[in-house]
This record gives C-alpha cells, sequence and structure tokens, in this order.
C-alpha cells in the first residue's frame, strides 16, 4: 500500500469560516426577515476598476484573432507586467529591484504555500500570533511543524510571536540565534497593525545575523496612510534575508482574478545557492503562468487611469475603516488598526472569549465579525471587523452598535 | 544559517528547450533570410473558439459592475463549471462521476506538481521513458527520487517503464508486487502513443493488487479517433485506484488561459484515508482558485456552440496529424502517433542520434523539431514533431522532407 504524506494527518482541523457560516445559517433560519451585516469575510465589494475592464476586454479579443492570439506564457509572467512593477512598486519609490527578480503568480496563498518547498523540511518556523491560518498550515503539510503538542498548547517545529496591544501588534525580535523561516504580514490581517522602519529594521538584522529568510507578506501595502515603509526593501540588507509576497486581490479588486506577485532578489543566497534560481526552477516545474487575459488587467493598474480608480477604491475603503474605528470608539470599545489596513481589530469589552461575543454580536445586533481566537491563542478576547462592506453596511454596523439593545430587522430597509 | 531542500541539488538540468532555442537562434544567425517551419514546440496555434471570447467578455463586463461582481471564489472551482465537466465528460460518456469529485486548477501541470503533496517522500514512482519531464523532477524536488547514480544511469526512487516499438510504446505491467505512484499519459506526449482497454485494465488490476495510485493524464484524450478509453474511470476499479488529470489547453486552445481539471472519486482511499479530502485540504491551503472570467470561459467550451468550435479545431490539427503520418510514410520514415495523438513521433532513418537529426533537420531542410532523447534513454533516436502549427507551415514541412536536398528558403513566400 502507498502511504500518504503524514504531516496532513497532524493538521488540525481549521472550522473558523464553516463554523462562522453555521452560527450565521443558523440564525436566518429562525430569524427569516432580519437584515444581517455582514463584515466578518475580507473579500472586496468594489468592482473591478474600468481601466482593468477595458484592458481585458482588449485582452480577450486579442485571444480571439489568430493573428494576436498567445499561446504558453512565460513561467514567471510576461515582461510587460513585471516591468510595471518594478517600476511603479519598487523603484518609482527608490528601490532597485529588476524585472527579472519578479516572478508574477496567481496569488499571494499559492507563493505562501509554494515557497515552502525551496527549504529543508527540518527549517524552523516562526508565525506571529494571532496568524494567518494558512502560514501554519502550509508547513504542518510540508513536515515542518512536527506533531501537535496538546501539553503545551504549541507545534514543537514552529515558535510563535506573541502579537498585542502591549508591542502593537508587532512582534519582539527574539533573543535566540537559531535560524528560521520568519513569516511576517504588515500591514497585518487581522491586526490591522503596521510596522514603523526601525521595527522592521531590526527583524532584518536579526535575519541576517541568525541566517533567516523573512517572507514578508505586504498584500495591504496599498492602505498604508502614514510614513511606513511599503516594502521591506527599503530596508538596508533586505535584498539578502527576505522575500516578498504581494497581490493584487485587495489592492486592486482581484481577489476573484488571481494574480500577484512574488520578489526575490539575486542577492538572496544561502549556502551559495541562490533562492531566486530554486523558485525559477521550481515554477517552471510545478507552475505554468498566469492568464495573459489577468495579466493585461493586471498591467492596467499602473495606467494614469488605473492608478487614479485603484486609488479611489482604497480611498473608500479607508473611509470604512475610519468610520468603523471613530464608531466604535465612540461607543466605548478599544480598538486598534483601520488607519494603515483595511481591518479594525476590536477588544470585547469585558473579556468576553471571541466566540461568546461573535454570538451576542449575531444574536443581539444582527452583526457578522470574524473572531479573533481563530487567528491564534493570542486573539482570544478580540474580533475582526473588515472595512470591504459597502458605505451603508459599515454605517449600519456603527448605528447598531450605537444603540442600547436590539437591532434593526429589514424593516430599515438595509439591503444586504 | 536556513537550509534550503536538498532535492533542488539533484536535479538535472534539462536543457532541452532551452538548447533547441539556442541552435535554433544561432541558425539564424547565420540564415538571416531562411524561414524556418517550427513543428517543435506543442503549443497551439488557432485562436480561442468564439463561444469562449463572447462568454470571457460577458465575464468581464459582470467583474466590472457592482450588482454582478464577484470576489473570493471557491477553492474548487464554481458549481457550474464543475457540474459541465461531469456532466459532459463523464456521465454523458456513461461514466459517474460527481461534480464534487472534480477539482478546476490552472493546469495539468500545477496538479501534476501539486499532487505530489500528499504522499510520503518514501514513495516509489513509476514513470514512462520516454516522458514529460516535469513528472520526473517534481518528484527530485519533493525527495523521492534519491540521488541520481551515474553509473546505473538512474535514480533509484523512481522506475522506468520502458515505451518503444515493441509494445506499441505502452509499457509493460511489471512483475514486481511493490506499491507505487504510477504516472500513465495516454494519448502520449512526446510519443503520440494511445492505449486501449485491455492494457488500461492491466494497469488498474496492478495497481489494484499492489495498493499503487496511478495517476492518469488524459490531457489530449480530445485527440483520439479510434475506438479507445477516453477516462481511466471506464475500467472497472478505477476509482479506487487512480487520479484522472485533464486540461482545457490543447482540446480549447487555452495553453495562454491556463484551466484544468483533477478528478478524484470517494472511493479513492489509502489506509482507511481519503485521497480526495487530503486533495480538499490541500487546496484549501495552498491554492485559491482560478480566475472567474476563465472559468466562465471553459464553460463555453460546452455550450452547443463551444462543442461544435472545439471540434473543429481539433479536427483541423488532426488533419495536420494525419498529413504529417502519410507525409513522412510516404519519404520512408518509420512513424508512430499521430492518429489518436497531435504528434508524431519519427525514426530517425539511419540510426542517428536525435541531436544529430536534429542539426541535420534544421541545418538542411530548415524544420525544426524536439530531439526525442530530451524525453528519456528510450527516445534516442526518435523526434517528435507536433501536429500544431498552420496548415501551411506543416504542407511546407512535408514539401521539405519529400526533396532529395536542399530546402526552401523565404523566397518561397511562407511566413512563419
Amino acid at each position: 500500500m502507498i502511504k500518504v504524506n503524514s504531516g496532513f494527518s497532524r493538521l488540525k482541523s481549521n472550522y473558523l469560516f464553516a463554523e462562522i457560516a453555521r452560527r450565521v445559517g443558523e440564525y436566518k433560519n429562525t430569524h427569516p426577515d432580519d437584515a444581517l451585516v455582514d463584515l466578518g469575510i475580507g473579500d472586496v465589494t468594489l468592482p473591478l476598476p474600468s481601466a482593468v475592464v477595458d484592458a481585458m476586454h482588449h485582452a480577450t479579443a486579442e485571444m480571439g484573432r489568430k493573428e494576436s492570439f498567445r499561446g504558453y506564457g512565460p513561467y514567471y509572467g510576461y515582461n510587460f507586467l513585471r516591468e510595471a512593477i518594478a517600476e511603479n512598486d519598487y523603484r518609482g519609490r527608490g528601490i532597485e529591484v529588476g524585472a527579472d527578480e519578479v516572478f508574477v503568480s496567481d496569488g499571494c496563498k499559492s507563493d505562501c504555500g509554494s515557497i515552502g518547498d525551496l527549504f529543508s523540511e527540518d527549517t524552523r518556523v516562526a508565525v506571529c500570533d494571532p496568524v494567518y491560518p494558512v502560514y501554519i498550515d502550509a508547513n504542518v503539510m510540508d513536515g515542518r511543524s512536527g506533531v501537535f503538542d496538546d501539553s503545551k498548547g504549541k507545534w514543537p517545529g514552529i515558535d510563535t510571536l506573541y502579537c498585542g496591544p502591549e508591542n502593537d501588534f508587532v512582534p519582539d525580535v527574539p533573543s535566540g540565534d537559531e535560524a528560521c523561516l520568519i513569516y511576517l504580514c504588515f500591514p497585518n490581517n487581522p491586526t490591522g497593525a503596521s510596522i514603523n522602519k526601525a521595527q522592521l529594521t531590526a527583524w532584518v538584522d536579526y535575519a541576517l545575523q541568525t541566517g533567516s529568510i523573512i517572507l514578508f507578506d505586504s498584500a495591504y501595502e496599498a492602505f498604508i496612510t502614514e510614513e511606513l515603509p511599503h516594502s521591506i526593501f527599503e530596508i538596508e540588507g533586505a535584498k539578502k534575508c527576505a522575500i516578498e509576497m504581494r497581490s493584487f486581490s485587495k489592492t486592486a479588486g482581484f481577489t476573484g482574478m488571481r494574480c500577484g506577485y512574488t520578489v526575490i532578489c539575486k542577492e538572496l543566497m544561502v549556502d551559495g545557492i541562490s533562492i531566486r534560481d530554486m523558485w525559477i526552477r521550481r515554477q517552471a516545474t510545478k507552475f505554468n503562468g498566469v492568464s495573459y487575459i489577468t495579466q493585461r488587467g493586471a498591467e492596467a493598474i499602473y495606467s494614469t487611469e488605473g492608478k487614479g480608480q485603484v486609488r479611489a477604491n482604497i480611498d473608500f475603503y479607508m473611509r470604512n475603516a475610519a468610520r468603523l474605528r471613530e464608531g466604535l470608539i465612540a461607543v466605548g470599545y478599544e480598538v486598534f488598526g483601520g488607519v494603515n489596513a483595511p481591518y479594525v481589530w476590536v477588544k470585547t469589552p469585558s473579556g468576553e472569549d471571541s466566540w461568546a461575543y461573535f454570538d451576542y454580536l449575531l444574536n443581539e445586533k444582527g452583526i457578522v465579525v470574524t473572531p479573533g481566537s481563530g487567528f491564534g491563542d493570542a486573539g482570544e478576547g478580540f474580533f475582526r471587523m473588515t472595512a470591504f462592506g459597502s458605505e451603508e453596511s459599515t454605517l449600519e454596523a456603527i448605528r447598531r452598535l450605537s444603540e442600547k439593545c436590539g437591532h434593526v430587522s429589514s424593516s430599515s430597509g438595509l439591503t444586504t
């Protein structure tokens, strides 16, 4: 009998979104006339910018004519897109990145999973707590976690970096000197926290000293409003120790389009081996590029028209974030994030646990949020609300939270 | 210092297509006025069917309007596509496959690479020789191959299944009883060979007896013209031992679009563990679905209009295949394939090695082919020609091969 990868049997069931769906479904069954306000799931709601739509219509038409049809594209993305990314997201900010250091993919999530292929199975991993769960799950599958230790409540192969109000949700650099694969995501999902230049420099220095590699997920960099680093490559030495991953999903409404990119500079070497060369070989073997039409759509994000439209969408979401922040603070909540990220992270008012408070908001206010404990132990006692809803939903959520008790049913005219 | 995956350092450089490009480039430099006929690379040349183009225009417009915009789609594909696949490619042929056993992806190549995640590192692998090189490379990366044994000329962890004229390029079932992961691709790339029901049944029986799993790549099933199995699931018992992978790339001109699917039935269990459930978890963790627009395009392949257009394109390519077969045979070549597959596999006339004959065809005839040795030792002494060129290129290739010596330069008016 063939043997399966034992890593899979070690995975913990992550019921977070399934459990939310179950509880919401139950509520809807018993309250069929109530209009829920859903600020739980972090998916965008504005349509694609018209510059993107126009570019994709054009590319679709090209694919339908013999003279302009394109078959297999380059594994690493068309040069028109790699060049637009390098120019606009890097060189335009004073960061020297070549188009040949930019690798287009079908999104950050795929790259976060695939990048594990490059490192040995006994590589130590460090993740924040709370954290986007797939960083952990991918490493459990890859055999790096070991078997979950119930007595200690942790994976032996994975270090967790505590993020809480005490450290502004930016993890402290560890005291140890073991090399590891460090996952950092800033601006952060779920906490909405951001990292400043001094803090990020400390992490880069740590990685350089210990021979670690930082996987820097900056999917939300476009939402930064303050003076903060947008790319880890703004930090001296980062090209030698970091891989940056980004996505057009939230920036340009591409969640249903699937396009992102990973930047690996030529300077990133481990024991004389180029990580970039390994990624080139990995993608050539296990990936076949992104749809030409999607890449033309992504290119249009960088046109003058596209830039303006993307900016307008981000501003729209960030107005929602500001409204949520202010509304929640006005009612007396302790609120984090929402300034440089489209998420607010909220403390349950009297130390209620995340799921109990989720139930309260669902049943008493008709609002769907995400329980913080779903992102890790340090998320317990928090909940996440997203700024990706409509203006109407966002305002209605604040109105409901401001009311002393009860909530508004569908008679309020809210459409969700 | 962090450690990299040592599997990558064991990879053999596969210079096949790079080396072809180099030699072709050199020829073009020294013969700038000559028009080469390129039947080397297996990429389609006809544009997307208009039914697909129309569906994608419609979906693009939907993505640009708030009321019809779609964000994150299901990881496993939209149900409209999964259902169309199950109905048309399976139930319409009398094979009971549920939409929930069909997993839409960005193509066969990605799935061929990703599926390895499900199996243990010490799983034995069996591949045909000659073979599509990524089956081997993915397993070398995954640590299953061991270190290449130069003295024996083989990977200790990988069995090769000889395919030659003696067995009609269909590998014989081994005598051993070790469970392994068996890669079969029929109709075959590169040999153009097909497998009949009795031969495929023997492989399914072998897999059931030994507890092996067959990864059946049937990317070319739409090119079958004779009475042959289109799906491994036509064989009794295959649902318990096989995974089927398909692609729209060649069928519907999707090489630049990136869409395919993998079918894993609920019956496929290893030691009480559902392989389908493992795939669900793998894709949920490391993949985020395929572009909505692409999936609407793929759905249109199954419309009445789409089916007719796809059929017409396949018939066009298969006419090229028949022309190549007949033309080559008429000149005296020993030719295989080209009847149920868009490739012809040709013996070098006097036992010349593949690269020597490649050079002869390039330099004396102005024709680019693919040297068989690039696909494995058993490919030595053969070359591959594809039927995916234009009618004009195909006819010109035959004309040049028929000439006693020399070849036609650009003055023949050929545009390539």
